[in-house]
């Protein structure tokens, strides 16, 4: 038997609570499986008076979490402290110069700063893992650095994010509004009381630049994703698209397109026949096509205590055994500098929503404004019929570039007829 | 950049030819991901002169696959012959006896001898991997034995034969016979001239029992699987099974109860609204349940050229970056003792199809013989009803132990109103 992996803790909230848990739960099964002991020897969190029933015996506590970095007899640092600067990113920064091992569950960090800490990593020889900063418990950065590594990926894509699932969700079951149900998916503490980095796409942006670096091969960027949330999605969009064949999920969607890499995170209209249809409430799922694998699908918890203690331990047995893979698949050097496709050039259907007064000749404005830009319409639903009264139309396009929507979204939306501002979700063929 | 990692490949049929083909498209990325390159310098197949389309310049054949083994400048041996027993055998065995990494697509091979040939590996200190082995592209070797490394793992089971899985599919699809699908899948190419492997579930069973060694940690122990096939499912039962709301599909499943495992493979009936149900034809699938982790589904492509060859790969970059994990998650003298549940403890909810002569008190002779073994009914299907004339029955029991089940069975299989043998096939809560 091998020295034990000394591992120390920061941050004892739900993930970090789950970890130690976990640790001292299956320490016999974690011995078997790494050869060695696997140890937490030091802890760090804010309130050390706090009780969260957790058994803290012969593990020390330190009150400043940057002495972890440098406190003899520590292998491995497990970062769970959260956001991507301040104490974390000081943390994982300081760990890796004094060639100490980081595993993080912090997807923002890595968004942001992957680049910079996987040079740091490989600068040490040292491991920067971080399974559990994407989709909770699902391997799916083992799977795309090592289980497919042999395949050139075309596309990654997924939901990422397990409140903007269960708000869809329950929209779509109880026909609901999204007012209604944020507020009661906050009382029940499915949804943050500052729920913007959910909502608003900001936390599947993070994780998908994350799945974009591994899957490609190319540094970490944050800042080429486009992003938008799902607050402007209505009840009337849901049971129209339910009526149509389609369900709405946020997805961040990943695709290699002329040699540029395309990321975006918006609501989708999927096909009701695609297995991502029906991945329910708290759940995540991944979808990576490879060109010999063919397409391959992940499906777990996607956040929790238990799932996401499951990704950080995977890569604590992973140091335990002595494996070592390049932080983004590829060594820094290898990596392909980001090259984005603009957005203006998306190539896809839309779905588009109209309140337009009922009165002659308002379709033929509506329809010459699509004329105007090559685009052409596949089907129309019209909800409610009295004249001079407000009706919502609902339109789906056939593929166009999202320049072309844009403009013509903006000659519709200046039609007097036009009771609110045009309303577009973008289809996904999947 | 290191040395190359030198590759032989015995075998050059589809997936050896895939392999090949791989490794010299994705020279570049490969190259990247591993830190050197990865070249096939010696394969061996049985006729030389037969052209495959493939490129083998500057790959040294070699006649006798045995060969393999010693030949000087050889790194690790790709075993992709087939079968249990002689040459692949043979070839796996004295490769890895002689310091050779092994990297297999064989599950028979695996599924009888696997046991020994872990140990073999492990005394070499060198691997011995068999990713394509289960589930073809899907990396759900590596997904249990790392990346669900945090968990005990309570139930693995899946879809693990696309044979089956098509032509259950395709029976329901176009509500056709058994022999009629199976004919049709044989002109096409999807079933063997001899089918018997796949339709009498031993193929499924040999994935099932290695799947059984990395989840749970213990000794390969093919015998224990319980296997039946699915020659004897009809299109009534598929479409008595849509009636209710199932739909029947071939599942391997194992799962750890009360300290012994039980393994099974037979034809299933499983919720429509379970997302195993929906896996269409050539797929596999595969669901861990892991005691932290939740629920995790695997899905992708079961068999072919690529994706086998995707798995092939991913095995050789483990073993190119020098990552090396015990064969089946722990190390052999770890491996539990194999602990097999009897299959006539198994509990589960029935599905029995009787064909009947219509007349009076043959129900009562039926669920008196289910009430002497205490089994309670659910729910009773008839369909037709001409007095005198045969007609189709089916019951949905309760949970019951499988020994009841079967006692029940042949008392009912007597009575003079029995005009075939009652069918039974089991309902597997998901």
């Amino acid at each position: 038997m091998n020295n034990p992996l000394k591992i120390a803790v920061a941050g004892l909230g739900t993930v970090g609570g789950a970890t130690l848990q976990l640790i001292q739960a299956q320490a016999d099964i974690l011995s078997q499986r790494c050869g060695r002991d696997l140890v937490v020897t030091h802890v760090s969190a804010r309130d050390r008076n706090r009780d969260r029933g957790l058994d803290l015996a012969g593990i020390a506590w330190v009150d400043d979490p940057m002495a972890l970095a440098t406190t003899d007899n520590i292998d491995v640092v497990v970062e769970l402290i959260g956001g991507s600067e301040g104490i974390a990113r000081d943390l994982v920064e300081a760990s890796l110069k004094a060639g100490r091992h980081v595993v993080t569950a912090n997807k923002a960090l890595m968004a942001h700063h992957g680049n910079a800490l996987g040079q740091l990593a490989e600068g040490a020889g040292v491991s920067l893992a971080y399974e559990a900063a994407v989709a909770g418990g699902i391997p799916i950065i083992k799977a795309l650095r090592e289980g497919l590594a042999g395949n050139r990926i075309e596309r990654v894509y997924g939901i990422l994010n397990g409140t903007c699932n269960y708000i869809l969700s329950t929209m779509r079951d109880q026909g609901l509004g999204f007012d209604a149900v944020l507020a009661d998916a906050q009382a029940l503490g499915y949804a943050e009381a500052d729920p913007g980095f959910d909502i608003d796409g900001v936390d599947t942006a993070h994780k998908l630049a994350i799945l974009t670096a591994v899957a490609f091969g190319c540094e970490v960027d944050f800042d080429a994703v486009y992003t938008e949330g799902i607050r402007h999605i209505t009840a009337d969009d849901i049971s129209f698209a339910d009526e149509l064949g389609y369900r709405i999920k946020l997805l961040g969607i990943a695709t290699r397109i002329n040699g540029a890499i395309e990321q975006r995170v918006h609501p989708c209209l999927v096909a009701d026949v695609t297995p991502i249809a029906h991945v329910p409430g708290a759940f995540n799922a991944v979808v990576a096509d490879g060109d010999f694998v063919d397409s391959t699908v992940y499906e777990g918890k996607g956040a929790g205590g238990g799932p996401t203690a499951s990704a950080v331990v995977a890569d604590l047995v992973d140091i335990a055994r002595g494996s070592r893979v390049p932080t983004f698949a590829v060594g820094v050097n290898d990596l392909a500098k980001s090259s984005p496709a603009p957005m203006e050039d998306h190539v896809g259907a839309y779905y588009i929503c109209l309140t337009v007064r009922d009165e002659p000749g308002v379709m033929a404005d509506v329809t010459a404004a699509f004329k105007d830009q090559s685009i052409s319409l596949e089907s129309m639903l019209q909800r409610g019929r009295s004249p001079g009264e407000p009706v919502l139309v609902v339109l789906i396009t056939h593929e166009t570039r999202e320049a072309s929507m844009v403009a013509a979204l903006q000659q519709i939306g200046k039609l007097s007829t036009m009771l609110s501002a045009p309303r577009m979700i973008r289809m996904e063929a999947l």
